[in-house]
């Protein structure tokens, strides 16, 4: 409480924020903007701490942490939405890479149902603006129970930021869409930086894997650049989609959260009824949507459980369903099963999210702008959920 | 391999299976049959393992390895479709009783992804027919990993059971039907005796407040005869939104899965895209599909968190969404904001799982039928799903 008589300073936290990087720049739509500044963001979220001729991970708040993280018997990821997505792809990071297990949560199933939490325990919170409620009151809970908290944030000075031990920012630069797309590479790169490193430290990557994902990382922002010359496809597809009433999005291991993320992108701006599944799931339910008015998106990169997603891809023509399937550059199989293929960049499977989310981010902005939507500030939608 | 010129014994397992069980007994359909047996069949499944007066629960098989469940640092739930439901109820249930972490895991994600498995992990496997291909091969997988496996089947001498370490048969008797209904609450009852058993075992539960529970789970039979009674609101509901294109599920807690259930029932009988979600992740990207087209179903029972539930109900009704609320018994707060509200009986908040889930199989069942969707056996989908 403040005695009344006493005057008090309050502290301004002042924003640094360009104001020409928060302009369209030329695009249409500051989604449209952001989709294409994702080279430029990962780029960025990287710069410094990705050194891939030392063959080294530099992340100091993180690490001021290390032992504990390094020695985890167990990590939790905390998020909402499309965060939480980034929770699931760094799942598989972290039990693929440093093999930690991995419990992903929704931040506010987490907050209410008393979980069970130790000192033993780390605690990621993801967040692009570190302002979400429900992310936060659940970090707060953690904290009191004991738990190191890591925040990986994109707003500077943020709540979340401010409440966690420990965090690296994601340097993605101002999103002002409301459906993230830059704001989640960023996330992405910065878990799979982290992962790696654990990784390392852990000592359970093979010396030679781990300088050849270091440089194949550092890559990535190329190739994104490479898929974005051509979103001719998109744009095709598009069209011939545009008025369909139901999507659903199938993705296997790194990719399934792919498929999650790409359906609540056409959800959130096209208000199309998008549903994003693991692959291996459609035939306990999903299945039965399956009819000729049905386009169903297959993320089916190489790399990956290539021959399983073939099978689910053959079971939706079976169907009579429409394929849209994003795959490796010159995938002739799928190619002749498949209504559709986007191609995508080789890469390694455990950075494929990294790609394979592109193209979606495209299909969603090219369908709603079609329909006519607002696709920056979508109905009903507000950018960060600050009440819970 | 066989010696060619050895005359072999084939092993033949007689299936004790009574003919009048399998017929629809003056129903119309299995469906309705095995929903309306649910009293009947959670009574099978408790019977001789619940016994409330002597403040007991009974469980030779899964007790068998007693030691190595009581002292488990985490438990990995596997399953798919309509039992990995079962699973997400038993998380909650798990940790919120026995205080126990648990990851539940689709079979078909887990085993392709490399999971973390030692010999101090218990798994439990949940599976209807005991055949499920991806749940199968997922516990061969954690076997052989030291892992100590229990299954939860419908099926007696079915192969997961054969091939679990121990385990407990749900008595949900035979399931015709194609969608899951005796046999998702039939494995909730099983789940909740082993959380209880583990619980007091562990000596985390209040002797007073697990006496308690043992006479609420003993109640739930009646309950359900009791809410069976009356499905007049259901079937008025299913007339007025026979035709939507779509369904939203919405709830929280323990009702989160429950939510994922009825959305998936309403999907497999009749080919309406209905999703679920935890209800407060509606504000990250599904509330943009909320218009006066969309139904929401709302399970909002007055245990678990009731007043946030009730922010969510007008935050869709602020939307002109229709909400259909699933509530306790004689709740005038919600009726006076939904379009509808179910109502259900009193129960504890770990069962409320086994009342909610019943009017969301009676809302699909009569949808489907409304719409002359072929109930028994809706189109693409296999009784049990034995390839990959």
């Amino acid at each position: 409480s403040i005695p009344s008589n006493k005057a008090i300073d309050p502290y301004v936290h002042q924003l640094k924020m360009d104001i020409e990087a928060i302009e369209k720049g030329g695009y249409d739509h500051f989604m449209l903007k952001e989709i294409y500044e994702q080279p430029k963001s990962i780029r960025d979220t990287l710069r410094g701490r990705l050194l891939p001729e030392q063959g080294l991970i530099k992340m100091g708040g993180v690490f001021e942490y290390r032992e504990k993280i390094v020695n985890a018997e167990r990590i939790i990821i905390i998020g909402c939405g499309t965060s939480w997505h980034a929770g699931l792809v760094a799942e598989y990071l972290f039990e693929d890479l440093a093999r930690i297990p991995v419990e992903v949560e929704y931040a506010s199933e987490f907050r209410y149902r008393n979980p069970v939490i130790t000192e033993k325990d780390v605690v990621i919170a993801i967040s692009q603006s570190g302002e979400t409620a429900d992310t936060l009151a659940a970090i707060k809970l953690a904290k009191e129970k004991g738990a190191t908290i890591f925040g990986i944030c994109n707003v500077v000075g943020s709540s979340i930021a401010r409440e966690t031990h420990a965090g690296a920012y994601t340097h993605a630069g101002p999103e002002i869409g409301v459906a993230s797309t830059k704001a989640f590479t960023a996330q992405v790169a910065v878990l799979a930086l982290m992962a790696l490193r654990i990784a390392h430290d852990r000592g359970v990557l093979k010396q030679s894997y781990y300088h050849q994902l270091l440089t194949e990382l550092d890559s990535i922002p190329e190739k994104i650049e490479k898929m974005l010359e051509s979103d001719a496809q998109a744009r095709h597809i598009s069209e011939l989609y545009k008025d369909a009433q139901n999507f659903l999005y199938l993705g296997r291991g790194f990719n399934f959260p792919v498929a999650l993320e790409g359906a609540l992108k056409l959800k959130e701006i096209s208000y199309i009824h998008a549903e994003g599944y693991p692959a291996a799931e459609m035939k306990h339910g999903p299945i039965a949507l399956i009819d000729e008015n049905m386009p169903v998106v297959v993320i089916a990169p190489k790399s990956g459980q290539y021959e399983k997603i073939v099978s689910n891809i053959q079971e939706v023509k079976a169907r009579n369903g429409k394929v849209i399937a994003v795959v490796s550059n010159g995938d002739s199989e799928i190619a002749r099963m498949a209504d559709h293929v986007i191609e995508i960049e080789e890469t390694a499977e455990v950075f494929s999210p990294l790609l394979t989310t592109i193209p979606l981010q495209l299909l969603s902005y090219h369908i709603a702008v079609m329909r006519g939507c607002n696709v920056d500030q979508p109905r009903n939608l507000a950018k960060s959920v600050t009440v819970e």
